[in-house]
């Protein structure tokens, strides 16, 4: 008795556990659909398609015969099918062609070892699509058409082993090939049709969206970085949410996949709202380039943040101000790429804010150079305190290290500008008036204020 | 008569150019066989499967019914062989089980919706398609499912689809799936064969590979940038070779993508050379971030090298051949982590390096704690002389740099080591012996050697 009960009371146990496990898995896939209801649309776009496929076939009487046909369909459809319109079109694309490339040559194919005899077929048969196979595949491995044609090429050998190898005669294949040609066309156009109509979701968007979240992440951590660094000692204002801003800078460091992948896909897309057709994607992974030289240094300047080394206070209050200038500067001119980004303007006060942000650095510099002379002014009243007062180097590496990574930061921002600039060009932003013009006015005017402060300190 | 020549000749040097650039097309991949003769290995694999399973079907009276049986495996072959094992053995694994669990789940439907009547049962087909095709997607979007069961989720909405709408009576289907079970059974078991017994390409062989490789370029980049940095002015060495050597570091930062591939495919292979069925390939991954932490420093660290600004020659010298040991130390090190992935053995030299690496950073430290007092009493004739010796920060902001970022080099590297030496223990790395002792025993006695003249020096 007392046995079976310990043993239904494990068996609950496990069914307990078994369930939460699911409940938990379950919780996470709806916080997933919750923070991206893109995704969540996407699927009930997958399955509107696929039933929608399928209901056409069941009610046609078409598919009393073979069944085939659907089957075809339907297969298209769920192979597909991609999240973005890009992904799909590549795909669409790519399987028709390489259909039909491959379809033609396996009829010829076929008719050549059909006329050469029963004895001669199958070896014909077997070393054409041995070598045409082990050519596709390598073709597979060549950077350029793995990006471009890498499904096709799949494609490719599979239909031209199945056309080639099918035992039809050559009428009825051609009889096939046009069944099987009608039903991918169905299957694509009902795939492209319901992606670009139902909530489409552009990979050249999507592209856009990543470089301009990553300027801003950049941003975030940079002017983070700086401030965490020379309020270290004084009053640590570090929470949760300053913490996360520390670390948006790592996303920008593993983005290099996704956007490859997004600015391959972004190529099939058709003409759509600011984008042309032949919008230049590719300076977008240049953006993207630069921008992930920019957050090696922010990793690295966050290394020197936790520095158990304590910086002189008085170094640190006279460098601490310029720096958080700087700082903030850089971090203007990122957001205000960002925005450039996200609206597809150009702005007239870019140009502003990177002279500003120049200046940050010729100020810290300048300060840098007058610094130990000033220091020893100070601190001496003696020949001994004068020695004494002297910083040894360690006690000023991190700080060093700081203000040098800070300095190649600003220069690499400035790549960063460039790439920027050189989108506008290429994609022909048009320049930002209205509201805008107003602000930027301001901000030109606040611009020059700070500049003639500057300009009178030194 | 004119035109008609020009036109011609137009026309050659369309030509022309056409076959100059099949021509370039061509060598690029001939180059890219020979110096990866497995990619091109794999492809002659993948002819050779797809002709075998062929001729297989081709040889047999069955392929004269409907020739679809053959289909279903040639299609296997040609999307199931991949160019690892693991991944093989990933799709192969997916393909069957998603097939069998899908087909009946699809009969299951088929039957009830068959029982609902003719007015009920395309609604009731077409709901659950949707459904279930939805669900699949979603879950395909969820980080572990993707990683594990991407491809099986694809073919479980195909075959569900395919099955449920199919409009074949139960009975049929149960002999379709019969046939479709042993065809992709056929299919399967003949990839798997090819890819694992003819040069098998091991995804966990390959990882360990990449991490090696990885750990061997970051040696040879930090060896170079801290050479290059304080070899600069006195003698330019650089050339091609060490220039190549210099960017090797910029694979580390890119190759997260490959590694996290990889050690998913590596999950799915047998226990194979000195692999076990469970070995932790997910220690390989935070090797993996490891290295790429070390060598976002590094990066960082080669932009000290390009600095306009001069280092005082005093300071370069009395500190480079510090930091050119701890650099050497450092790759040293880095060598050693390399030679432990490679032959999977335990080196009892790892613990003496690191010491020494350690030694080395303390020895740096001692020298920037004493630096400015000597320094002053080398250049100290007088009050003046001494202000005017004293250098001003900004000249040695690369230097500093550099010199921080060499300690937090040490420090990662420290992180590589503890992972490294987390997978020996995970993975029961075996002790190196025999000549590797011996030759570690001079190590350590050379060791030895070093740390006592350093002491002395200190």
């Amino acid at each position: 008795m007392a046995n079976e009960k310990e043993s239904s009371r494990g068996l609950q146990g496990l069914i307990a556990r078994f369930l939460s496990k699911i409940w938990r898995f379950l919780e996470r896939a709806w916080n997933l659909g919750v923070s991206e209801p893109k995704k969540f649309i996407h699927c009930l776009k997958v399955g509107l398609a696929l039933s929608f496929v399928s209901l056409f076939y069941y009610m046609r009487p078409l598919y009393d015969g073979v069944g085939r046909n659907a089957m075809c369909a339907i297969m298209t459809v769920v192979v597909v099918f991609e999240y973005t319109v890009g992904a799909t079109l590549y795909k669409c694309i790519n399987r028709a062609t390489a259909t039909f490339l491959a379809g033609s040559l396996g009829v010829g194919v076929h008719w050549v070892a059909a006329q050469s005899g029963e004895k001669f077929e199958p070896i014909i048969l077997g070393s054409f699509v041995f070598l045409l196979a082990s050519a596709a595949t390598f073709s597979r491995f060549i950077p350029t058409i793995k990006a471009r044609f890498d499904y096709g090429a799949m494609i490719f050998i599979l239909t031209f082993s199945l056309v080639s190898l099918s035992g039809y005669r050559v009428d009825e294949l051609l009889t096939m090939a046009q069944n099987r040609v009608s039903t991918i066309l169905l299957g694509t156009s009902i795939c492209i049709l319901i992606s670009v109509l139902l909530c489409p979701v552009w990979a050249g968007n999507e592209l856009r969206l990543l470089v301009n979240s990553n300027s801003e992440k950049l941003a975030d951590s940079l002017e983070g970085c700086v401030a965490e660094f020379f309020s270290n000692g004084i009053g640590n204002t570090s929470n949760e949410d300053s913490s996360k801003k520390l670390q948006a800078y790592k996303c920008v460091l593993n983005s290099k996949g996704t956007a490859e992948s997004l600015a391959n896909f972004a190529r099939w897309e058709p003409a759509h709202g600011s984008f042309n057709f032949r919008h230049p994607w590719k300076q977008y992974l240049k953006i993207g380039a630069a921008m992930r030289n920019c957050g090696f240094c922010i990793e690295s300047l966050s290394s020197s943040i936790n520095s158990e080394v304590q910086v002189p206070k008085s170094l640190n209050k006279n460098l601490g101000d310029i720096c958080m200038r700087l700082s903030s500067h850089c971090s203007q001119v990122l957001k205000e790429l960002a925005a450039t980004m996200k609206t597809m303007r150009k702005y007239s006060t870019t140009d502003v804010l990177v002279g500003e942000m120049n200046f940050a650095v010729q100020e810290l510099q300048n300060a840098l150079k007058s610094l130990p002379n000033q220091q020893l002014q100070i601190g001496a009243t003696g020949e001994q305190t004068t020695t004494e007062f002297i910083v040894p180097l360690i006690d000023i590496l991190p700080l060093a290290t700081a203000i040098f990574l800070l300095i190649e930061i600003a220069a690499r921002i400035k790549g960063i500008v460039d790439a920027v600039d050189e989108l506008a060009d290429l994609a022909e932003f048009k320049p930002e008036i209205d509201e805008q013009s107003k602000q930027s006015q301001s901000t030109s005017d606040k611009t020059d204020d700070v500049t003639m402060k500057a300009l009178q300190k030194v």
